[in-house]
């Protein structure tokens, strides 16, 4: 069938990116693309030694820099090389001589100039690598960022690990989604930029990602796959462990002229994408803010989510737009009991509310937080509810704050979900704090409901398959 | 025909609009629903006189209160009542008595209930309206906000008119719009929190704005109408003057649910609602985000747009996907002309970047911002390119600064439209600077070419029907 890394694959790849020392050839001297790679290492606390290679300089950021590969006494584990494509033949022979296992090829201008030149180059080099066995990452890319090896590839990059792990056919996209999902409480395993791919691809990343325990979630960035077959058994052997996630690029005529001059890829229709993704319990996604928000829901929410939801709204108007959001995508508006309408009902102002689900509490909860906590805790507790959209917030920092903790508060005593629904610029106080808490923020109902449903459809595929 | 306000009617109604004295009936002495509205009006400087009628009080956030309307000796134009329902009977004859013209009624218990006694109430209210010669704004609404005649509905808003106007059946989606749109810059002629049109209804309001010199973009929250032949007229008539965007809500069967007990609307299908906006012109919403995008897209961008748009890119990934929203969505991306190819490579570094579009700057541009102003300079003058996206910033605080002074700098030397696209959390520096500037900002390419298509539907339908 296909060929899943055996054991001691998975340990090569483990060791090759662990490093213990790391080289950096050709680090510019100020601020330029390569030097934020140094940067990077540094923000992370990389421990072993890093050795910047640059024949002009005799320091770079506070460390001794080298003439040459071969004039650093101990051994190189890894390098990133930042030269000019023109002389990438030359140090990777040098890489051979050193004994270096990885090679980050940071720089670009090989296959996707488009030119026979460039893709001979390629060529060439992939043969020394693989005369000299050495694993080879990029060309074209940012190499690896990873908090538990304290590896980085972009400056400020946060040092807490998690269980998300990012493979992107992009250096800017990595750097992006890496900045920004820290905000949300949410932590890297891995992220890896693989760019055009000529050495290890992101079916060798997944396939390493898929065994490795500390990461629960793979999200990936594609313009395009070599070998189709692998990559295809690939997912579907790893979808059958954790969720994988996938923003494919290039299914129409302008993207795919774009991808030609990003990486390079070869593309293929978007027919065979959609039968993979129905084929494999893959989850297609539409773009960035897809891919975050879809993200965000499969790290926060627990492995069994229901489909019936019960809405709790300050503003009626968007109780209303969650209702049809929540149709809309397949989801239900739970039917709340009896007792629970009746509980809602004396606990309610009488006029300007709705007891039945959509609940929605009126203008006055926004100025007493007690009708949120109140009416929460009372949706939350119905049997029919298997999770809860919550819309709204306090008129001022103040409520805004009491309304965050308490919510935060009844969500860990009922054990169910919560997901809270806040407009960008308005309770921006809030939003942290949910995340820090584990209830998710979306931008709107309808992201919302878009992203739960496909956390439930992947569930329920599972299930499935798993007879 | 339909029976579009003559002259004098919209005379009559500006006068309404534009109250010199206000009473508020029911006003609390603490911080609840009802006292927001006498915080606004103050935030909002309304120079004529406030009376607060509460018997129970001397003084009301240091303004003298009344026992009553017939207690207060001068004129009285305009009342807010946020009595209770059940003594809104008693209050409206007061205000009859009183001579004032305009009522808003703040409290909601009547239709929306469900009762045949709150539609009994309803009807009471609306033929003592109708006999004293008052107008009716509600019940179970905000009321006005309008800066140019100091009206304000809502605490903290922005005292700057503009040119949007809006008009929603919901009061807290009002708060919600009139909050954050100014934040982009975008300033209001008039937003009106409707209710439940027992009188005045969103056909009155929209035949007012059609005619309202200062309003030149009207967008409508709908939950249902109850004269729809009217409606659709109203909405033609005004569509081919200035653009008309609907958000209609309550077209799944939870939304129904959700609506009746909101506002009690009726609502219609979603066939006659896709049906109407093909006739007439106006413009559907999905939801919110899509409200605040496609608003954001008319408001900033000139009266002619084209369809062919160039796009620069620092993030490779982004210029891809930005290709493929605008085929997705319509748009065409543009073929630029070969003096701009030849402009761009002697430009940009060999590697890494893409000369033709969509314009990929490579990671050197956040560094450098020369290479973004440069390439926007080239690509706004090839005459194949009717707009631009450009996606990214500078990789630090300065440098994105640095990159909006550039990039709004060449937008007003290329009388081009220039559309920025800027993830939230990101960049967050640059965005209030271009809206200010009048570049506006997308949270993402998709929603951006989705927005803009908008624009040029409309623009092309408008030159179509007016042959």
């Amino acid at each position: 069938m296909h060929d899943l890394p055996i054991k001691s694959d998975f340990e090569r790849l483990r060791k090759l990116f662990n490093p213990s020392s790391i080289a950096l050839v050709g680090v510019p001297r100020s601020l330029k693309s390569g030097s934020i790679l140094l940067t990077a290492l540094l923000d992370q606390d990389f421990p072993g030694p890093l050795y910047p290679i640059n024949p002009k300089a005799d320091e770079i950021e506070g460390l001794k820099a080298y003439p040459s590969l071969g004039a650093v006494e101990g051994p190189i584990d890894a390098a990133i090389l930042m030269v000019p494509s023109s002389k990438t033949v030359q140090i990777m022979e040098e890489c051979a001589a050193k004994g270096v296992k990885l090679v980050v090829l940071y720089t670009a201008g090989y296959r996707e100039k488009g030119t026979e030149e460039g893709r001979a180059l390629e060529q060439r080099v992939l043969e020394i690598a693989r005369s000299g066995g050495i694993r080879l990452l990029g060309p074209n890319c940012m190499g690896i960022y990873a908090p538990e090896s304290h590896l980085s590839n972009y400056p400020k990059l946060s040092k807490t690990p998690g269980k998300l792990a990012f493979i992107a056919q992009s250096g800017s996209l990595t750097n992006m989604i890496c900045s920004l999902l820290p905000l949300r409480e949410m932590f890297f395993s891995m992220a890896v930029s693989t760019g055009n791919e000529i050495d290890l691809n992101s079916s060798d990343f997944l396939e390493y990602l898929a065994q490795d325990k500390n990461t629960e979630l793979i999200v990936l960035y594609l313009e395009g796959i070599s070998k189709g077959t692998r990559f295809h058994e690939v997912v579907k052997e790893t979808a059958m462990k954790k969720p994988v996630l996938i923003w494919k690029v290039g299914m129409t005529n302008a993207g795919k002229r774009a991808v030609l001059s990003h990486t390079g890829s070869m593309m293929g229709s978007r027919r065979v994408w959609e039968s993979m993704f129905k084929q494999t319990g893959a989850i297609g996604l539409t773009g960035i803010e897809d891919l975050i928000d879809v993200s965000t829901a499969f790290y926060f929410l627990p492995d069994t989510v229901g489909p019936n939801i019960g809405i709790v709204s300050a503003p009626g108007s968007l109780a209303v737009a969650a209702a049809e959001a929540c149709e809309r995508h397949g989801l239900r508006v739970a039917e709340l009991g009896r007792d629970s309408i009746q509980s809602l009902s004396s606990l309610l102002p009488e006029t300007g509310t709705s007891t039945s689900n959509p609940v929605d509490l009126g203008f006055s909860a926004t100025m007493d937080i007690n009708y949120f906590r109140e009416s929460v805790e009372v949706v939350g507790r119905d049997a029919s509810v298997d999770a809860l959209f919550i819309i709204g917030g306090g008129l001022t920092p103040d409520l805004n704050r009491e309304f965050q903790r308490s919510i935060a508060d009844t969500h860990k005593r009922l054990n169910k979900p919560i997901i809270a629904i806040s407009l960008p610029g308005l309770n921006v106080e809030i939003s942290r704090g949910f995340f820090k808490k584990g209830v998710p923020v979306f931008e709107s109902v309808d992201r919302a409901a878009a992203a739960y449903e496909k956390v439930l459809r992947y569930q329920t595929w599972k299930r499935a398959v798993k007879g």
